[in-house]
């Protein structure tokens, strides 16, 4: 079975939003075992869109389109799509009925317009909205179907969850089942050489490798009768990625970022961790307090960007700063132990770097970072080269330091 | 002229990531006065991916493509664009260097597919990429254009703006001359409410708005048949828009953000800053420093996400933490009470609220957040009631700090 997405609107076409649902509804297909070719983006025109919609239906089972369906002149997914399948349009009673009910209960009036809402394509499904006035709406055309959402993410995201998902997964014979192998300390092209002879004859599952910053996600995809039997074709092929990768793995499910794993083996060690930045002045911090219970093991950041700021809250001596530089590996030590005596932390960590796009010489090339971890005492400390512009050597730094952590706290 | 946008990339398909840089290119298109109908994704599939270009080319003058130019087997858009286009790859002489000369920095070895990305079309106009290891390409194909870009974000806008604009522009007789006006503290629709009559009749500018993260941009845009025509054009209309929203306008350059404006106040007014996070968690310090040069202003920053390290870091009396909780006030201000003590910085700033998923209450919902500005004694504390992810919370009171700071350092 495949399906295709066409999201309607121009704000879309100009750049001024970003076309998340597309993403969303996406996601949500994969999940179905629904395979999706095709994303196509039209603006507020029925001409185009009625070209878009014939074209996509002549190539799959299903179209999904959002957006169009308001009440304003410029809206007219709803009466294009209907004339391209073949309906008329009348008046749904509840739908009629929800709309004076939204209005009611938030005190308001409906302008004459919003009943245009209340049309529907006779004879087909109607997918009830509660957070706003378009109702959706699935139109058969023949073995075919026409999904129509409203564009607002808060009403087409439970639209989809709770009535579309339903729908289309009574459509599907299949399943897919996917699980994503995430590493670090690799680099996309090597991850994939590693496992090359694995892809080249990949049919049934898939394996597609991703490049992230600093790290390599690589999905793999089975398709079978029932959920068992596709996680039984899935598993010899994870097995062997996984045992071709070892330490590099950082998580095995989609949901885990590098900043949870790494929260997660503190957690596991007991360890308490605590940092100070200079170049990335509070990113790595930010990283893993994005991670919910992130307060279990994070005790206290430093931002020490200036070489004063390092002599103060860290207690580093001007004379070593002047001798090595605040961006060498004898001042990145220098931090980790002033933090360790600061905050008494079993895992401390410094970065200091020189981000750019000023600040750089021959010796010191913008781009040099280095960064040190503090595990108990036992201190390493490495140095970097990153390219790019001032914020990509400043996420580089941070991806790199929580890759450090990972190594030097597995070691222990 | 007209263009389109074909996305290539399986992980856009499948929802794995959400297609900004689609939302990029679309929003400078517009900025360049090119008209943009459709935006396609299709995956990393040869036949559907010259199907699509096929069909792009009979309806637009520029096709851009962005993605599938990376090293590994799943990249094909380069081979396939060319082989529509009628080209044939040669080996590009300096793109070979800047990859050999990228891992070289890195003190890597390039993997043998690596050279892959080093074949351009030949007789094509190259746009190297400082940033990665992928050019960018433009082919002609007859009196039309096709633009290849990368597709990593970072890869992919530096290289839109300084190499692809030029050449787009230079394809129109008219320039297209645009000024954006960036404004804090106000919503989208009341921006537009207060400049609906300036909207409703836009011909030569044109005006759009765009959301951003607790920002508005507005953009201004004129064509001409010169610079200087054009921007005669635009000044009324400008001047107009910065009549109206005074205050709340923190740029008007594109290049301008608003940690940038922040820092900027700051070194005209000649204080120093230094901060307190909890929530964020670095998120505020890490936004400023990313402004080459923030270390005039700069001084420290306190990550205090645990109580205790409120207490230690900034002397937070146990008591008053229990009394008012860690997230009122009355937190906020002694946060920054404490923070002037220890820096004696100018401008003093704290942070402190309910990030979620978890922690939250009746009383102390998710989204609650308090920000206290204390500009050399003086002390504004403000509460905020945000909406959305812990990432997004998070984000908006990192925002929010900094139009609070801009507000409470104008005024002095």
């Amino acid at each position: 079975m495949t399906a295709e997405i066409i999201s309607v609107g121009t704000e879309i076409l100009m750049g001024n939003i970003v076309n998340t649902n597309a993403a969303f509804i996406a996601e949500r297909l994969s999940a179905l075992g629904i395979s999706c070719y095709y994303q196509t983006v039209v603006g507020d025109n029925a001409d185009r869109l009625k070209d878009q919609l014939k074209r996509s239906l002549k190539r799959s089972d299903i179209v999904i389109l959002s957006g169009g369906l308001g009440p304003t002149e410029d809206d007219l997914t709803k009466e294009t799509a209907a004339s391209v399948c073949g309906y008329k349009l009348v008046e749904d009673v509840k739908a009629r009925q929800d709309i004076a009910e939204y209005f009611k209960t938030r005190g308001k009036e409906p302008a004459e317009n919003n009943w245009k809402q209340a049309m529907v394509p006779e004879g087909c499904t109607v997918l009830y909205n509660p957070n706003g006035t378009a109702p959706g709406i699935i139109m058969q055309k023949g073995d075919q179907h026409v999904v129509l959402l409203p564009g607002p993410p808060d009403e087409l995201v439970p639209m989809f969850k709770k009535q579309v998902e339903k729908y289309l997964s009574s459509l599907s014979e299949d399943v897919i089942v996917s699980r994503t192998i995430k590493l670090c300390g690799v680099g996309e092209s090597s991850a994939e050489e590693a496992i090359l002879d694995l892809i080249d004859n990949q049919t049934n599952p898939t394996i597609a490798t991703y490049a992230k910053i600093r790290e390599v996600h690589i999905r793999v995809t089975a398709r079978a009768k029932n959920i068992k039997e596709a996680k039984t074709i899935l598993q010899p092929t994870v097995r062997e990625i996984k045992k071709r990768f070892k330490d590099n793995i950082f998580a095995t499910e989609e949901e885990v970022t590098l900043e949870a794993s790494v929260i997660d083996l503190l957690k596991k060690k007991n360890f308490s961790l605590s940092i100070a930045e200079s170049c990335t002045g509070g990113l790595l911090s930010a990283r893993l307090i994005n991670v919910p219970g992130a307060s279990e093991v994070y005790k206290s950041g430093f931002v020490v960007y200036s070489n004063k700021a390092k002599r103060k809250l860290l207690g580093l001596k001007k004379k070593a700063i002047d001798k090595y530089g605040a961006v060498s590996a004898q001042t990145a030590e220098e931090m980790t132990k002033g933090l360790a005596m600061e905050t008494k932390s079993d895992v401390c960590v410094s970065i200091t770097g020189i981000a750019g796009p000023g600040g750089g010489s021959a010796e010191k090339p913008v781009g040099l970072v280095y960064i040190a971890c503090n595990v108990k005492g036992k201190i390493t400390v490495r140095q970097y080269m990153f390219k790019g512009t001032r914020a990509k050597i400043r996420e580089s730094s941070a991806a790199e330091a929580l890759i450090l952590i990972r190594e030097c706290v597995a070691n222990r």
